[in-house]
């Protein structure tokens, strides 16, 4: 949080004005405020990294809800930005969540040498059982794999931010391969939630990140209804097929 | 927007993996989805500058209004940002869009050598007439100027981003200055309203800066309600004194 | 608003468990919370009539950021419902609330014994200056005229409701029908318009009665995605018409 | 859903001119979107007592939400509503829910003549060992019973809808204030999550229940603001209290 006084903003401890206007970049904000403290060099690369990948995924459902209200409400920006939000839910944003939830719950009660294999083993025995989806893996369009996650893990290592966490996410996914017969490789949330670990932030924050992320991916939507509109006519095509039904 | 086929992601031309996943900062690619392609380095500065201004305000009543939603649902931390973002509406993100709309609607008619003083003259009386603030004026608190406004200014400027806005954003301060008979100073969104302009930022678009860089101060109080929960003492101390009147 | 004791909860001025649970249907409950009390029989009648009307209009944008929300948030009834609020804004529930703003500001002025003629020349006057639409006058569907707009009418008029503001958007729809040369029937949205502006509910609460049937309609949609999904297939089709282009 | 013609507009399968407006109640008509049908005369009375039942609590997070949200956005009822509404999520609106659902399940599994005690039992046993609470026990304030528990189950009684499930709410509170050696009566959700069960709502559209009859609530409050503001004093002395910390 911040303070105020006539002539000086605080922002989480920085002089707004001082030390933050011009010196650091959005994201490097961004991570201020998720973790209390400015980044290093490092830490900036993979976290910008991980934001960025976030930012914009095509014409998502989320994406659609953005567009319909902005088509409503065209008075309110930010109404139009919140609906789309409100989509980041269990089952997309979730995914990050729940990824990084398992990894920091395992590695939690797992001591300083923990066996990765054994810890990889139970989780998909335990999401088997349970038949529930082990969060991070496979995709339905990005085979064999998500490009994403290669170069994400890339940019971890090159930074000193591949560590347990990383490791232990690709040995879910090998343990889970063997386990069910099929590939099913780290995707990019899985990537993303391994390394919001190694960067030590907790799986409650984690969603946030991709909810910021997507604000940001969610504005851009709103501007190309302003520049060439397609809600309009995305209305239009689903009532003429629900009509006809 | 963006397309994806199974190996290759593509937003708005730029292919997603090769070209900016640890190429781009978050804020470079805000600014892509806002404008549709990168920025300079100048216009890189600038605009990171314009949107870390706009991050965090302190307990403002869009944060609270996210704290008190998270209370509630816990479980959606994209329904405790989205309460947030609603608030910034005509009384605060407004202030942003209505200077950038006046000085570009100012301006747009202008012809090539317009007549600052004039525009100026012309825009300050319109205002006093229908007894309506002129957004980006004058600062409760920050007195007798708000320090953010000389800084963003001197960015600008550095980068090559001062021109008629700005300009006229400050001729409009001195009008206004004289003609109410008391201080009047450029204020934060005075400032950003005008720099986003100077960078063609469309009026109907910079509303959406604010709600973007809003959404990550939002991220940044659900974490100190997970650290220090401030929202179930917020609400006692309400409920006592609405209950006491 | 309402307080509680240990054994008594009041709201409005009404004992809840004693007076309303069980004694007042939920549109009189709505009745007394925008007016601060409960509505006589004819009153109910009518402002009932005014709610239903406004519950349910298919597959509109609204209720496809509803369904769109709730497939990517499951666990969030209320963001979905709030996603589907968000678009009843200027375009859609904005039109209600114009025509009560035009009727009762016009009527305000007017002194006690109103010349209607010169206030519609007047009001279609304006109009037709900004080239700007008269709320509740024409229906791209509805035509030659809106089934509802006589029912409300004559539901109004049956229950002592169908004074000036009734009127007067009758005189509006012939004057804008004689100067534009075309048939513009009062639609739905001004019936509502002018007859809550007869109950006396005042334009800026008047979008609050679209919004709060609306929420009623909303989690109609809800309960039809769980019995019978459509948005998955509604996305799909979306994203292979934008992807195709 | 809904289908409209030019001159006919069709609700879920009833004509909305000739059968629904000014024919049946606002209750009536939400009843007909949760269930797809209009109610019996019984249904209507429980249901509307219900639904009012959870109108307005006061001064909770989720007004405070709406009335902080309307006092930055002024221009958007809706998303004023909105904001208020995503605040009734697991901790509100969701008791409504756990209690249908543990009802529904519960009995759902049980057979044609369910031992209410041993299913009880279960529940209870479950729920400690969780260390989880009871959804629809106890009440901070009102005690020792809810005064809005015995008027529900009384006029569900007097209705024909005091079946098992009331019964088995019933049974779970004296076993669970037995096991826990302290006085658990069923509160006012666990009143309506057993009689919602009664009519035969499932558990999934319960929560929409309390979030179509709080938007009542909510727009009543922002019609009070309008009246009689509060938000801005609110905020005030929230920003005195958190930076004098």
């Amino acid at each position: 949080m911040g303070s105020s006084t006539a002539d000086r903003i605080v922002v989480r401890g920085h002089d707004l004005v001082e030390d933050l206007i011009g010196k650091v970049s959005l994201g490097d904000m961004a991570f201020l405020e998720l973790k209390g403290r400015l980044p290093s060099r490092q830490e900036s690369t993979v976290f910008n990294a991980l934001a960025v990948t976030l930012v914009e995924h095509g014409m998502t459902p989320s994406a659609i809800a953005t567009r319909m209200t902005y088509f409503g409400a065209p008075e309110s920006v930010q109404g139009a930005v919140a609906a789309g939000l409100l989509g980041i839910g269990d089952r997309f944003g979730g995914s990050v969540e729940d990824a990084a939830r398992t990894l920091q719950e395992a590695l939690a009660g797992a001591g300083s040498s923990p066996d990765l294999a054994t810890l990889a083993r139970e989780i998909v025995a335990t999401h088997k059982e349970k038949k529930a989806p082990i969060a991070g893996l496979g995709h339905p369009i990005h085979k064999p794999i998500d490009p994403r996650t290669p170069k994400l893990f890339a940019i971890a290592a090159e930074n000193g931010f591949s560590g347990r966490f990383v490791e232990l996410m690709q040995v879910i996914s090998a343990e889970a391969s063997r386990s069910y017969g099929r590939d099913l490789p780290v995707n990019a949330t899985g990537a993303i939630g391994a390394i919001a670990s190694e960067l030590d932030i907790p799986w409650r924050v984690s969603r946030g990140l991709a909810v910021l992320a997507r604000a940001i991916g969610l504005v851009g939507h709103i501007q190309e209804e302003l520049d060439e509109p397609l809600a309009a006519e995305i209305w239009t095509r689903i009532d003429q097929e629900v009509s006809g039904e």
